[in-house]
């Protein structure tokens, strides 16, 4: 049977990555050697990690001055990165859910915090808009997707001081304009790549302005320095990063996956709205493209489990909602293919019928 | 032609593991779906890190009291997490290479290091044997195989506070004894995995004693309660780990891995005390059995470029030493076949006859 990858992350990925990503694993580039046991150092690797690079700058637009690393550790390192490189004495956070908290926690380890606003009291549904952003903060600190709670900022926007960007779940599903922000970054485990690499996106001269010491591996200057290369990257999940690139690029690029996250978001969404059996949880304006919430309608709530196991039945995997949510989540990544959503779809429809 | 990998990390691995790798991206577990898109949280993967945990404590015969961690990061990272979760008032450190500085390098930044010896003056051939680590020391660190000089410590030391070692090029090549240590720590991308993942061995009771502020993602309390799923881990590398760590137990445990190792370094060494054309570098009582470091004797200096093209040519990789040593190294990991290491032989013998 076939299935629908319907994970939160680590994800689907195109079919191809995956299976020339276990290609190179047998035999990378005819070496007689398997990506998984050369140098990162080899004549061999130094092309892919250039390669991968000029393919973020490409695709995102991105203007002179910025570097693009590839580092091990999770955006969840880049939490406590983030506040060590760029946080002297203020830095503004928009609290928006889980992993907005999370930046906000290992900031204010380092200094002093200003939340501009939270939607915590309405469980996170809903991305707030009516705030200030203090002059004098270092930075203004966004997550742009809301994994856990289905909400997304789809737009960049305006902020009196640099924007610092989680990007994790929605990079490479629209146009950036990366100019508005000094970092950008995110686990690779959506849109990119299998677990285990970081992309940092960091404008070059918005580093070494700090007082305090930082650690080597937590200065974005070791890595730009040394082009990714300070210690060993992780070779296998940078050599799939860059098949996802070149997937990408050949799809047409940011703006044709922008489309095609619309277009699988706008039928899915009109399926919860149109269904009886099911509602939304986000805030229609706020609804991310990436990660589709729903729960079952109050009347039909005992139809919870039944739902879950009835889809699961029909080949749909991963759409268990996160447990501060509950319900269903769907997430919606550039590699899923519109057959999914439509298999999703079917299913709800011939479970509406059954009911 | 048969390649010989003498890479010195990432590095060779049992083919095997390599070629289970490449069908788990392809298909894990029968589950339709690839190693690469799978949720870490799946009921299928937490049995992976589980079995690789026990594993480590079977093979390696650790104590009870003492956790087992897969991290992101890669020792660099370790380096500076040691001193964050260990380092109060005053670390020792012996001075083997520039792994070791490195590691001094970041508790450095923390508090006060006491360098108890070092081999810097003679280009790290030997390691130092006659110095006294301070009583009042928080821990004494040591770097047991140091990788760019070919020495090794090829026994536990004894020490009047805890040990902290970094095992990244030896673990799993002789038994340990854990309970000298308080933490062990490594990355994984030479005897047991691709690169991106690191293994860490912890004491629990040793944690939890700072007074400083630990960013969350480098205190290993964190990964220690979230049994290494504080975030996403790097699952495609920890499943590879798996494999090689089932590998190991197959061959008969650590103890025949030292066996093994013995026996390769044994045959390269006494080629390199014969071969008139060919040096050791290392001190003999210090040799590592990991990294064999050689260089051309004095009278034959100029043939250094002739020899490497020569067992290039009949499918030696990764002999060319490194830059702070200059000559040849042949990394001799636990998957190296012994078969690899008489290739070599045979080339430095063939080229001896031609000279």
């Amino acid at each position: 049977m076939k299935k629908h990858n319907f994970n939160a992350g680590p994800s689907i990925l195109p079919r191809e990555v995956i299976e020339d990503t276990a290609k190179a694993i047998l035999d990378f580039n005819g070496s007689g050697l398997s990506l998984m046991e050369i140098s990162h150092r080899a004549k061999d690797f130094q092309p892919v990690v250039d390669e991968a690079e000029a393919l973020f700058k490409e695709l995102l637009n991105i203007p002179e001055g910025y570097s693009v690393l590839f580092l091990g550790g999770g955006a969840s390192l880049e939490f406590c990165m983030v506040p060590y490189n760029f946080l002297e004495k203020k830095a503004a956070y928009l609290n928006t859910g889980t992993w907005a908290k999370k930046a906000m926690k290992e900031a204010k380890g380092l200094g002093e915090v200003v939340e501009v606003a939270s939607s915590a009291d309405a469980n996170f549904s809903f991305i707030p808009k009516d705030y200030t952003v203090p002059a004098d903060a270092d930075y203004f600190h966004i997550t742009t997707n809301n994994t856990i709670f289905g909400t997304e900022l789809k737009e960049d926007l305006n902020s009196p001081v640099p924007m610092v960007a989680d990007m994790s779940s929605d990079i490479f599903s629209r146009p950036i304009d990366v100019s508005k922000y000094i970092c950008i970054y995110g686990g690779a485990q959506k849109n990119l790549a299998p677990a285990g690499v970081t992309f940092v996106i960091v404008k070059n001269d918005a580093l070494g302005k700090m007082s305090r010491y930082i650690p080597t591996m937590l200065n974005y200057q070791t890595h730009v320095e040394s082009g990714s290369m300070f210690n060993t990257p992780p070779v296998v999940p940078i050599y799939s990063a860059l098949l996802t690139l070149r997937w990408i690029k050949a799809q047409g690029g940011v703006k044709a996956m922008e489309s095609r996250a619309i277009e699988k978001a706008d039928l899915l969404y009109a399926e919860i709205d149109r269904n009886k059996l099911f509602v939304g949880t986000a805030a229609k304006e706020d609804r991310s493209r990436m990660n589709i919430c729903f729960v079952m309608a109050p009347e039909y709530k005992e139809l919870e489990a039944d739902f879950l196991k009835f889809a699961t039945e029909k080949g749909m995997i991963g759409i268990k909602g996160h447990r501060s949510v509950g319900g269903f989540r769907a997430s919606c990544y550039n590699a899923l293919p519109k057959e999914s959503v439509q298999a999703l779809i079917d299913c709800m429809q011939e479970f509406e019928k059954l009911h």
